[in-house]
């Protein structure tokens, strides 16, 4: 038998993120100030953020080093495993070749941690003690901790109520790992305050928690915010995944013709897809996928518009597919694809036509996420299982068509704070949600109202 | 930076167990048949277990080579990673090194698969197409749901109600592989049926699952009884971990001079502890340390006598280190360690000075297991809580001592579904249980009226 997992030495580790703004035929179109309609500078964003991530933000450069105590916590799950899965290709009864590099090896189980660190380290860099930042079902939340405590950060997490209730395993993380978490809407701040005092049972929303993190960290000089997606920033630092993953195909003697992630921000696909795209660019034949869920099918149904990044307008406006920042997705089990927009490099990639997209229920990515733990054994997170049902369409067309094709997919991480999904699943008690055409059309027709570019800003 | 991991190739899977019954001062005494007092034979067992783990059972050889279908499912996740836990050391403060393996990154995350596969395949090959057994917490029924799954077999599993009702991820995670799960007592068996009949509301027991596992595969042809810990057979399996580990603590340039696991049933213990044990038995300098619950101190407060393994007396006797058949533990958290026994071999070879014990109560291994999730990332099982306080109270008594202690310890699985525990203990609402001197008397009188070996049998 040939190898089932590849894997790297730590001096593999790779040293430099990869930046594909570098490399895009059109660079992401700017930020805006809600107000002005004008793009938006780094001092706009210093209350905020760290200088050097407002730079690595709307950096140029194609390759920015990686500094050498986040590669020192990153060898305590980095390289991850990439593994050719003969036993899924061997139930498929398929020709095709599939691999998955997995990123649910790390501590927090996912492959947020990989941005989680580096944010801190900067943090910790700029003389700041202390990161807020908002969590819906947890994930990001728990690397932000666990990286929190590694660099001997505070960690403040206001989580979504509903979650904060419903899912007490993840906080108890957290909290494991040092962090503060408080339910949104929290006594802690003005606009929790605000909301409870209209409504004392609001079950938050990510859009609340964000606002609470924002005016927690604006006003505080020790403090920073941190986003877990969408940033230019936060999808460079996941690029260690696909540039591990390219070295390790050449290990395998293969190359991907086909590229798979799922989507709900955007940070675990172009973690591994944008080392590939740069391939691509460079001129190698490699079609990219992007999966979402038809709940929340952002980059399928949603136009590419100026629009808020988050529910309560605090954010600038970012160009980006959104199916418009008031829209609330049916509560799938894929929690952390539950995000009306999508990152702008992602946005601007399908734009382009370098990356499609294709939207799925929830049945039948849990009965494609079955299939893989009855073959392969890991049972996968919900967000990764709509990658796999990716994976499982693809190689059933190649099939169909006489091909061979050789696969390439980001296992995100593991589904052990998932299982009550499965459960429903197991039970036949999943419901087929797809986004209601009426519901589209309201939406549109909000982004239609928004500011728009001043004249002269393109 | 030195490495963190230590890997090995899918190569260096070990090709052999190691059976330490070869190299033993005193071999494990027979296990005897409750009526007459004589030996079991092969025989004996036969209805129960295919006839080349029985034979594994008895063997005296020192190595038996693992079958090429095993090492092939091994593959999904071994070799496992062995950490230098340079972080912990820091945070400590201490002179002395620290390494773990780390058996979490098992789909089932712990070191059960090792034998669940090994225990699967071999019934597959008797020719009988299903396995039944018991679980407690979990644990166990979630591996062998995995090799089950993975060998084509059917799985039932007798899972004791109360962790059945509060643990539902676990019976999620069997279900997903693939696995029948009921709850233990069930309407399936007429044990099952006599105890619902007295007590509708029976929270059920290890032991009742037990004998309904039993009752369910000793008149079926097609049905195997698979047990996850004690035998020798199983702690043998086990012993690919030590292998690796001697082979990866020679890539880090060092020898430990201190073993350490956690002991419930014995296994993940013997699977590290036995290749070194080998080592010690050669000559070797080596200091070999159990830890247990105090709640449930088998090794340092139980004696050394023939005991039922079950509740319900459905065993043969066996000779190990016991605190009496009935004694129900307190509900710690450590589900893993709540075994009234202990394996034979452990056992034994306690009794012959070659492993020392200890025993720690709950707020102090959780303290510890929040250190070591602090430092090294990683949320440590319960039960693997009291191998990692064990480390931290012989690293400290070492830097009191002016000594530079070489520590090597199992990590036998992570805590993603115990995390309840961790919130409990956050919270202050853990308690300290040992175990009580007039409990521990009654259990010992208890013993004292068992049958004893017949004449002439040692």
């Amino acid at each position: 038998m040939t190898e089932t997992k590849f894997l790297l030495p730590e001096s593999a580790i790779p040293e430099r993120w990869y930046n594909i703004q570098a490399d895009m035929p059109n660079r992401p179109q700017p930020v805006l100030h809600p107000g002005t309609g004008q793009p938006i500078g780094p001092d706009d964003l210093a209350p905020l953020f760290p200088m050097e991530l407002i730079l690595q933000e709307v950096s140029g450069d194609a390759e920015i080093p990686i500094p050498e105590p986040i590669r020192g916590i990153y060898r305590l799950w980095r390289p991850t495993p990439l593994y050719r899965a003969h036993r899924l290709e061997q139930a498929l009864g398929t020709r095709s070749r599939i691999f998955y590099k997995y990123e649910g090896v790390s501590p927090a189980g996912s492959h947020k941690p990989n941005t989680a660190v580096a944010q801190a380290y900067y943090v910790k860099e700029s003389g700041r003690t202390r990161i807020a930042t908002e969590t819906g079902a947890g994930q990001w939340g728990s690397a932000l901790a666990l990286a929190c405590q590694l660099f001997g950060l505070e960690c403040k997490v206001y989580m979504v109520r509903v979650s904060y209730e419903q899912k007490p395993y993840r906080r108890s993380m957290m909290e494991t790992w040092g962090a503060t978490v408080v339910a949104s809407p929290s006594e802690d701040t003005q606009s929790g305050r605000a909301i409870l005092e209209a409504d004392p049972d609001s079950p938050g929303s990510l859009g609340i928690a964000i606002s609470e993190a924002v005016e927690d960290a604006a006003p505080r000089e020790d403090t920073a915010y941190s986003l877990g997606s969408v940033l230019n920033h936060v999808l460079m630092h996941q690029t260690v995944i696909g540039q591990e993953a390219l070295a390790q195909m050449e290990e395998a003697g293969a190359f991907p013709d086909l590229v798979v992630g799922c989507v709900g921000g955007g940070s675990n696909f172009a973690g591994l897809a944008f080392p590939f795209l740069r391939e691509k660019i460079a001129g190698r034949e490699i079609d990219v996928l992007a999966c979402e869920p038809a709940a929340c099918p952002t980059l399928t149904r949603g136009p590419f518009a100026y629009d808020f990044g988050d529910t309560g307008q605090l954010t600038p406006l970012v160009p980006m597919h959104t199916l418009g920042h008031d829209f609330v997705p049916a509560p799938i089990h894929a929690g952390g694809l539950r995000y009306h927009g999508m990152a702008p490099l992602v946005s601007q990639l399908v734009l382009d036509g370098l990356i499609r997209a294709e939207a799925y229920t929830q049945r039948e990515i849990f009965s494609s996420a079955v299939r893989f733990a009855r073959s392969e054994g890991i049972i996968p997170a919900p967000e990764a299982a709509h990658a796999i049902h990716g994976v499982l369409r693809a190689a059933a067309q190649a099939d169909e068509e006489g091909r061979e094709r050789t696969i390439l997919f980001n296992l995100s991480g593991h589904g052990h704070f998932d299982l009550g999904a499965y459960d429903a699943h197991l039970a036949g008690k999943l419901e087929d949600i797809a986004l209601p055409e009426e519901e589209l059309e309201r939406a549109l027709k909000a982004i239609d109202a928004l500011p728009k570019p001043a004249a002269g800003v393109r």
